[in-house]
């Protein structure tokens, strides 16, 4: 059985739940091992996994089958739905068995729920929240288990931390690489393909580069797009992807040539915020107070008002998870936790800057996933 | 207005709906041009655009402002909601207004309707059939537009051509780089780096790498793991990127050392399966036509049963659109639709093999969007 798996199963075991209904995506991955590569391609890709104290039931597809029981789903517990052909001699192979079994996923739920014989309180998630009356019309209590699953998975295990911080180097990496390459004349998509580049040649899956620069830079989120760096720009890195299903999210800002005062300046305030926020985290410190610590901090430094809805976020299999440094995040810091740190600002007609970071919460402190240089960085003109 | 856009107004002014509400990602693009880098990374993310033949309004977080502004969505008829701070001189830009206006999305969605002052028949799609009963309440018709809308979509413009032609390109190019480093030795994830890679360096964002050999390559839609090739492996390659926003879906099958007859006898039935569609492909067939012609190809050259539940799919923003080249679709074909045949062989204990390829639906037969060898590829061990 899988570290995360195993896991939950300990924590369901000391829950007011009896069995788990999770029908969310980044459920099903941290309870059975699979991620199905069906799942990330298709909004409406479904499966189930029923879990009690002692069993697993999987409801999928008949095509996820083959890479399902390989990840360690039981061809015994896995009831298939749909069409799909896998052949093999004599038709004896398991995964040949699939296909036809059930016509559609609710067809495959009705069994997989007659078959696991669930029963007393079942804690749904959002992707199986559409089944709360099927739990019902089984005599079981449906009780909504979207919060309970997200704190179960806000701290990391060792083996995920490990993930984390390889998608945090790659996105440092690929931000490092595009520096290399810029200068006068260079498009935000030339910067963006050396981030993606780089991310990709590591083995992460690129999700996002917003390479953004000029008065471009103060759009949050936007794409890159053909403009060229100018002497003077401002260009806001904002990148993150994906290794082996765990997120990454860090930003870098650079300056093209020497900064003038009030760019250096501002960066300096926002720096000094994410830094105040480095040196209070720790094990007991709540979401909401570090979010205090870097908004006074960067108005302590001279940027006011500084305003902003959160200045960090958990990341684990969703590039956001529970808690967020915000106000009315009261939730106190546990070691093993996951954190970007960030202190963006967003001035039309002037630009955007921002630093993000990730970290793991320590027993005193914090371990850096990120180690390259967070300072604004000069590109030669 | 970009293309699309119009083109649905168009379709919209002769069709039986007085207004669109559209609430899918894809939709939102292909109706406005916005594309939300915010909306690629979370699930919940939330817009709503309300169109009619005149008039277009559209709803979105406070945070997609500056991004939305800049694609062509005007301020006035944005209807932000959340909290995002962009800050300008004197508060002056349209876009440091967007903020606390509306708490919630299903807030801004009641003043956008009562804005838009909506009436008549309204076509919604699946993103937003939850709205149906705020629709009704306003006293206007829900009707679900879902398969009305991707049938707008089949017939893809030019420039929506040409994008799917990049995609495509890019997957071959990268399956290409692959089998260049490709030996024994040589692991999945290593080739499934270099497709990606390649992907990336092109401007597309890698999205799906399967990359599996020897017995693996039967595990239909696996993850590429460390296994190392070995004298005779199959390696199945089914790959796919997204150039701005449109997919690619590409497969091809190489084999280490020269194939056995076995092998090379297959392969050749599958390849005469998508040979046969390519060669029979125009407007005026239907796709559960060319769904026969596969299959009897693939069955007339010796691999026998041969079964599938599709041999192909219309692609453009989502990976899988309509017509499905499967049963029950009478669904005609009409020039610039845009598919991916393929006929994959899996077979459980000894191996798996497929082609795929992308092509645009022209008045006399079909433009090819890949030019790669479609034959077995042969990995010198």
């Amino acid at each position: 059985m899988i570290e995360t798996a195993a896991k939950l199963r300990a924590a369901l075991d000391e829950s007011a739940y009896d069995w788990l209904a999770l029908g969310s995506k980044t459920h099903i991955g941290y309870s059975t091992g699979y991620r199905s590569v069906a799942g990330d391609l298709f909004e409406s890709h479904r499966m189930l996994v029923l879990m009690s104290g002692d069993q697993t039931f999987v409801v999928g597809g008949a095509s996820d089958g083959a890479a399902a029981f390989e990840a360690g789903i039981s061809a015994e517990t896995y009831i298939p739905f749909g069409t799909f052909y896998f052949e093999s001699v004599g038709g004896e192979a398991p995964e040949s068995q699939l296909t036809g079994r059930h016509e559609s996923f609710q067809e495959a739920v009705t069994d997989a729920m007659s078959r696991a014989n669930i029963a007393g309180r079942v804690g749904f998630d959002a992707g199986a929240s559409d089944l709360a009356p099927a739990i019902s019309s089984v005599g079981a209590e449906p009780l909504d288990a979207t919060d309970w699953m997200y704190d179960r998975r806000a701290v990391k295990l060792p083996e995920e931390v490990e993930r984390l911080r390889v998608a945090a180097r790659l996105a440092e990496q690929g931000i490092d690489a595009a520096i290399e390459t810029a200068g006068a004349g260079i498009s935000e998509l030339e910067l963006a393909k050396a981030v993606a580049t780089t991310m990709a040649a590591g083995g992460g899956f690129p999700r996002f580069t917003v390479v953004t620069s000029g008065p471009r830079s103060a759009f949050s989120d936007a794409r890159p797009t053909n403009r060229v760096l100018r002497q003077g720009d401002l260009v806001r890195f904002d990148v993150g992807c994906t290794f082996e299903g765990y997120w990454s999210d860090i930003g870098r800002t650079a300056v093209v040539g020497e900064p003038n005062h009030l760019v250096a300046s501002r960066y300096a305030a926002i720096l000094a915020g994410e830094e105040a926020q480095l040196q209070t985290v720790r094990p007991g410190i709540s979401a909401e107070h570090l979010f205090d610590v870097a908004v006074s901090a960067v108005e302590d430094s001279g940027l006011i008002p500084y305003r902003r809805q959160h200045c960090g976020h958990a990341i684990g299999t969703e590039v956001y998870e529970r808690p967020v440094v915000a106000p009315a995040w009261p939730t106190v810091l546990e070691s093993g936790m996951v954190f970007c740190f960030e202190t963006p600002y967003y001035e039309i007609g002037w630009g955007g800057m921002m630093v993000e970071d990730a970290l793991v919460v320590t027993a005193d402190g914090a371990d850096m996933l990120t180690v390259s240089d967070r300072s604004l960085r000069v590109i030669e003109p």
